[in-house]
């Protein structure tokens, strides 16, 4: 019955999903998005292509060799949606304008991501479920998505999970006083948790703290070796304090995390689930970037991974 | 609060929703998704991106230029999905090749389309939700097909709505016995209902059988202009004949369409809103597609577009 010469073949790393991968992605969607629905976020469906200079004002200079880029019409460059943020802030500025704040704002759909030295071996294409709060600087935004970000794992109802919440200014006063080449060099020293690198290297704050990971009491242990990271201490014990038991159980505070660095502002958290190898989900306090699309607005998020979620859920 | 300067512009006919815009969909979508998972159709997710020659192999050379095309990191030609039709053929040739047949499947999402004459006055991003019933050749099928597009309509809750119902096998004997250049001639005379270009060109059926739209007695003179029509008209006599009296209410059988006719290989249809300029939606029969994809098979399907009902929709 089958001519398999005749078979279309896929690009590398396009999703293609039939059967129960994806009812168990619809259901996961489904219950995703009537949890973040009843919190009061509103979803939005921005385009699939945009300028790509607009994920890149949004993501960093960083991302333009992760974008899947073509040319418009009119010549001008396009790509395919990197991340949802950029048409959050668009859409802040504009169709919800009128709006007050704060503003509860959720997506759900495909991003798009490449890399061009692994081309092949990653998917291109990967589902997201998020929500963003915008326009609430305080204490209780950032409890308000830590919170809606433990329940939704609890949906997804993975074996296990874990939040590595950290805290973009426990390291910032330290990294700051460096200057800018030693700075690059001394944030990847720290994201390859290479002690001998920093001791050679720093002294002080830089070659302790990125290595205080653990419960309560690793907050504790932060305020006593980096006396400059008292406010970010204090911000993460004002959130641990609103988390009740059964929350505080998935969550681990981890200064050494600098992968967010140059995105988020505050409190910022990375979502690990049992039997799946890279973070299921992000999220974290990201003040500045609003701005840059027209709305100044302070701003905290989550986004899930849907596919690696619902390829382990039971 | 807004810096206009700032704002993100997006790309001509893209797709930006938020609030009522995007409930009207989401409300609109999940009421026939349910209604065709209702029917056992089983939902796929393909990529958002394929070779280009897949979608042209589906849909024809002519929709090339419709594409929105760019070239992978190896060189490859790749096109944002153009429709869901050769992602299904290629998904029941692979991933579903173990499934016995009839094989029902179902898909949401958005199809790409840009007309490089017409552009910025037309959205390239369009949300379809459709259902493709592969396998079976039956008349049977045709009535499962043409009331599921009738039900799903009447879930849409347009104020009023029709399906003009052809069948490719009407013209086809007059059109296959003119020469290429002439055929091709004659269609675009017959797609502008031109009666005075067809009288100078064409005799006999070719003059009148396209100019024959109505209820069932349409049917009727078919048969009596057009006895080479005879067997289109039976197999459109059976489908009526499986209607109810309210389904046929919806219903107008039209032998002047000739769109989709490289395309359709028996019933075809498309459906009107009152209030919509444009079709929103289209079906038939393509009994001819799916070998190129390699697994033969009969297959009827219909697709609505969900941002033209949603819009409309009371």
């Amino acid at each position: 019955m089958t001519d398999r010469a005749s078979i279309a073949p896929i690009p590398p790393g396009a999703l293609d999903l039939a059967g129960e991968a994806v009812r168990r992605r619809r259901r996961l969607e489904s219950e995703l998005l009537a949890r973040v629905a009843a919190g009061g976020y509103e979803e939005i469906i921005p385009p699939t292509f945009e300028y790509a200079e607009v994920f890149v004002r949004a993501a960093g200079s960083g991302v333009a060799a992760h974008l899947i880029r073509f040319l418009d019409l009119d010549g001008q460059l396009l790509a395919l949606r990197y991340d949802f943020t950029a048409s959050v802030a668009r859409l802040a500025a504009t169709k919800l304008a009128d709006q007050p704040t704060p503003l509860r704002v959720s997506y759900t759909g495909p991003i798009f991501r490449q890399d061009p030295g692994r081309e092949g071996r990653r998917p291109r294409e990967i589902l997201q479920v998020g929500a963003e709060l915008l326009g609430d600087a305080s204490v209780a935004a950032d409890v308000e998505i830590l919170k809606l970000a433990l329940d939704l794992m609890r949906r997804a109802a993975p074996p296990e999970f874990q939040l590595n919440v950290g805290h973009a200014g426990a390291l910032a006063p330290a990294l700051d006083a460096l200057d800018p080449g030693e700075r690059a060099t001394v944030r990847d020293l720290i994201g390859r948790k290479d002690a001998a690198g920093l001791a050679a290297r720093t002294r002080g704050t830089l070659r302790t703290l990125p290595f205080v990971i653990g419960r309560r009491e690793a907050l504790d242990r932060a305020a006593e070796l980096a006396p400059e990271a008292e406010a970010a201490v204090a911000r993460l014990r004002a959130i641990d304090a609103a988390l009740s038991a059964e929350e505080r159980r998935h969550v681990v505070y981890d200064f050494g995390e600098v992968r967010g660095l140059d995105y988020y502002t505050g409190m910022h958290f990375e979502i690990f689930a049992a039997g799946v190898g890279t973070a299921v989900g992000a999220g974290g306090r990201y003040d500045d970037l609003m701005a840059r699309f027209g709305r100044a607005l302070p701003a905290v998020g989550v986004a899930l991974d849907l596919n690696a979620l619902a390829d382990q859920a039971p």
